[in-house]
């Protein structure tokens, strides 16, 4: 719990925070610049990018998209994929960093739509399954499926955020070498 | 700080979630859906929503449009406007909730746009100024500013985030009595 005294400056957990300056500063280095396409974490992924030292150099922002009819509106994903296999599966997120990238100024875009439980969701996918994307200009789109199983919600919040920043790392670094 | 023992289920202030549900409860009293434009919160505001019971009937998601770029290709702020003005005045804000609105299948959107600190912004706008506006369907344009005046980076967000819950509360509530 956070105690009275640093309620006032610390709206997002240290750690996770901690995790954005080394991938603002590898976006730097690599010459990239990132939005994100965000479902299941509502946001707080580019909220923690945000925290990080010249963020605004190479943050430009992202997309919240959390129902399916945003998904379809605001990233263009399709919608008989939407209704015919539900939002949580790797084209679905695919589709929304291939979206992100063509509707923001960014060069790399990170996806990500999960289920954060407790319960399965309305379509049957488990709680903790979480799919990701990072589609960057001129590389192959990089998908990620994981099963987080079992935890709290926040818990898989928590390690659905700390992936796709570890996707954005990578790719800002090693894709980087071999492109 | 947090302890080991609870740094796994709680990616943000336990405050600011507990302030989600009584804007959710009141958006879908109201019959309403919420979409966000964020800039300096970063998708702060979408994320705390989203933690809210029965959040992803009414909040749709959002938009964080943290460069100018960004606000004026995802958003459709005006070019012109933030050139010659900068990014944190009261039409920008306008801009950006409106064309959160338009973008997205939400019935009210909020929009913030400000300065974190500690230093002033580009444009020579203090920190701890931030803009902030709600359109809503069929009814006039709230907007509101204010100085929250010198205080760290994080406490800036943090009385952000929480005046656009107050708004985005209000807007669901008193003015529906005037509609």
């Amino acid at each position: 719990m956070h105690s009275p005294e640093n309620a006032l400056d610390c709206c997002i957990e240290r750690e996770l925070v901690s995790r954005a300056q080394p991938v603002i500063d590898a976006l730097r280095v690599a010459g990239l610049s990132v939005a994100t396409a965000e479902s299941c974490t509502g946001g707080l992924i580019a909220a923690i990018l945000s925290h990080a030292q010249n963020a605004s150099e190479c943050l430009h922002g992202g997309f919240v998209a959390y129902t399916k009819a945003n998904k379809a509106k605001v990233l263009g994903v399709d919608r008989d994929l939407l209704e015919m296999r539900g939002a949580v599966n790797v084209e679905v997120a695919r589709q929304m960093a291939q979206g992100a990238l063509e509707r923001s100024p960014a060069s790399v875009a990170v996806s990500v739509t999960g289920v954060l439980g407790p319960d399965a969701d309305e379509d049957g996918n488990p709680a903790g399954l979480v799919y990701f994307a990072v589609c960057r200009e001129g590389a192959p789109t990089v998908v990620s499926r994981r099963e987080f199983g079992e935890m709290q919600p926040d818990g898989v919040r928590r390690v659905a955020v700390l992936h796709a920043l570890e996707l954005l790392y990578n790719s800002a670094t090693v894709t980087s070498a071999i492109l």
